[in-house]
């Protein structure tokens, strides 16, 4: 297993956990000069991403993943792309959605923050 | 609309046009160090790819795309990266399958090849 699928999947792991219990909590994951893309809204940096996701229009949350697959996404650098397959269940809700989320990751510090991040679900 | 909105469209079309009318002519949109993840199995560079991607076992092919997302993927650089969620229909099937794919752009001498490419089919 290369060491980037290993960072992707402790990535998502985290990522998706914080979501689905404290969403406020993800900012720290998203810097000055970080883009969202949910559903075709777009929005950038921390504090404008963290209240979209903040304010979805759900009290609970769940996310299933099915599939990561991760990539290095530069020759020069450390970064590293990686694409999410899932579902998604909110609420009340039986019936999952399911979604689809690309990630772009830059590393800083020991860590890694989100540059790229783009939202979609998917209907059949 | 902004510009690499405009490229990842045009870009996607071009794609999926090539890949439903001859597989072979995919190869000039990768390049030595493309990476190629198909549904788990990985791949670089242009031959290596064009080659997974020919003998894919169908001889009919459509992909619907239903979204294009796109959003630059570098402070430094003019790469764009793109999700793009589609159906897709093989040979006689009715009924098509549900995919994602994420790819990464780079830009040189007035195009753009891949240098990133995450395909998955989406299982309910």
């Amino acid at each position: 297993m290369s060491n980037f699928q290993e960072v992707a999947e402790a990535f998502v792991k985290f990522y998706y956990e914080t979501f689905d219990s404290n969403r406020q909590n993800l900012a720290p994951l998203y810097a000055k000069g970080s883009m969202l893309t949910f559903e075709s809204q777009q929005f950038s940096g921390s504090a404008s991403i963290t209240e979209k996701l903040v304010a979805l229009p759900f009290q609970k949350v769940a996310h299933r993943i099915s599939t990561i697959d991760a990539q290095p996404s530069s020759p020069q650098n450390a970064t590293i792309l990686v694409l999410v397959t899932g579902q998604l269940l909110v609420d009340e809700e039986q019936n999952p959605q399911m979604f689809s989320q690309t990630f772009h990751l830059v590393p800083e510090n020991g860590s890694y923050w989100v540059f790229n991040d783009i939202f979609r679900l998917n209907y059949a």
